[in-house]
């Protein structure tokens, strides 16, 4: 088995050759913001994943190369759609696609996008190939539906518990849960194992989206790489202020209301402001006990997993590296 | 085999059916949209292609119909993003999708749309189905840089003869190539049948696409279905826009870019004088010698097809209703 490590940078090399055959492909105009979304790079967490899984049982890795390219090429189609739709200016420290080129190139090479990623996957020979273009294919559909449930809730202010994690569940855990299952099945393993594998990805995935949520407030900029406060300016519905709409109450709730709908002040008093209700609301250990509790899930599935100890070490250390864990 | 009207009654009652099941999925903001767009209705010629072709080699005709709804909702997919990208506020003598709803809507529920066809065309069984996935998979990629070529013409006056024929190639008549050739395939034709199909269908389209330019023009809003003189008052770069300005010279098509460039005037006085400038040039009869060049292409497949007098009729009467000719 290859390391995590070594995992990354045999996909990041594979994308860059991937990147380099879409360059010369016409028209020009379509092909380079695609070329563009992929080559800013980004954790490349779900190819990894992916090659992880098949790896588990094939050392062969190079036959996964297809179905990891596609399903970064996947999400990062999700992302220039989903940019247009938040009119998100930056990603990755980069403008993004529809502000470098233009709301209807955003669109349309996010649409060759999705296609793309299909004509990848079915590079990839496995007995099992019709499986994994179904799940791929699931997923696709679950990712759009989370993203519109994402949507429906900037306008509502009594968004549950339940509902958010319904949808961070369709919108980012599937697709991770779908990674290590479809390395699975390209590697013809049989449903129990490539389920329990998705089982295990999606809980990771839910713990991961909720320690985003967290990091976005009480994270530093250096280890969250992103300006702290985010979610809190945009009025984001995050798992934190779900939370603290449900924990508040009097004056507590009133004055958390007030700045949800305030947006002309400086950016440091909303975020301090909110950030000090979420801290007298406990926000914190409410959702650390709440990644915890994805994370024990997917802790529960390796323990009964049909692997060996070997194989079940790699998939910790890949849960390590998602949730930035050192236990 | 069923007639062409058989067959368009029974995909009509196929695609309301269909359309019953997605109208209860949630979230609703996503499906209604695509419930609307697909109610409309419009022609559905492309899920009556595929029907066709499969009912040439089998009778079992419910076994193609995922796959003609699958196309059907491709094409509509495509018709919803295009239309954003076009700003068009009306087809099909109803509001466009994102005009109904929101833009945000018709990007996600278009992008939705995609997946639910790979979903329905999956649901076939047919032993060719990899080389369905794989011939539907790259069309799509076809009709994204067609659409982009569309896009990239609107800013170019020098748009040769060549160039415009490959963009409506892409754009308009491997979708209808494909209609057919994926009837083929799922009713487990050879290559050679398939392929000869896909010429068939690709050069009615182009000669499809071509008529539609002339009739936008030429035609009666009667036998139309739309207003005359759009595409002219659109600055649209069609065949007789781009043949007329490779025709005239001087004075001539000094008026004809001067009228390209012209707003704001009143719609009849740009349509007439455009037309008129048409008129002088003779496009008329170039473009319909280009429509009979394709015509006849398809014709000559028809000759050294390898099918039965009775399954050539099948296709004629198809290609009699495609471009409304009683020959």
């Amino acid at each position: 088995m290859y390391s995590v490590e070594v995992l990354q940078e045999k996909i990041n090399a594979e994308i860059q050759d991937r990147l380099l055959k879409l360059k010369v492909r016409n028209p020009a105009e379509l092909y380079q913001p695609v070329e563009y979304a992929l080559n800013i790079g980004g954790k490349r967490l779900r190819p990894v994943m992916l090659l992880l899984s098949y790896n588990l049982f094939s050392e062969e890795i190079e036959n996964a190369f297809p179905a990891a390219f596609a399903i970064e090429t996947f999400h990062n189609f999700t992302l220039l759609h989903d940019d247009i739709m938040d009119k998100a200016d930056v990603r990755r420290n980069s403008p993004t696609v529809h502000r470098k080129f233009s709301e209807n190139g955003a669109i349309l090479s996010g649409d060759v996008m999705a296609f793309l990623s299909y004509q990848n996957l079915i590079e990839c020979k496995s007995e099992r190939l019709k499986d994994v273009i179904g799940l791929f294919t699931k997923t696709a559909i679950e990712v759009c539906e989370g993203q519109q449930y994402d949507m429906d809730f900037e306008n509502r202010l009594d968004v549950t518990e339940a509902e958010y994690l319904e949808m961070i569940r369709l919108k980012t855990a599937v697709l991770l849960g779908s990674s290590l299952k479809a390395g699975a099945l390209l590697a013809n393993q049989p449903d129990e194992m490539a389920e329990q594998l998705y089982q295990f990805g999606s809980n990771l995935g839910m713990a991961f989206q909720l320690q985003d949520d967290l990091l976005d407030t009480f994270g530093t900029q250096e280890t969250f790489g992103k300006k702290i406060g985010g979610d809190i300016l945009a009025n984001k519905k995050t798992y934190l202020l779900i939370k603290a709409l449900e924990l508040s109450s009097g004056v507590q709730l009133s004055e958390l209301k007030k700045w949800i709908g305030t947006d002309n002040v400086q950016d440091e008093i909303k975020i301090n402001a909110v950030t000090n209700i979420y801290r007298q609301v406990g926000i914190e250990k409410f959702t650390e006990e709440k990644i915890d509790f994805y994370f024990e899930q997917s802790t529960k599935i390796l323990q009964i997993i049909s692997l060996s100890e070997i194989q079940k070490q790699q998939l910790k250390l890949l849960s390590n590296k998602i949730l930035k864990r050192d236990h």
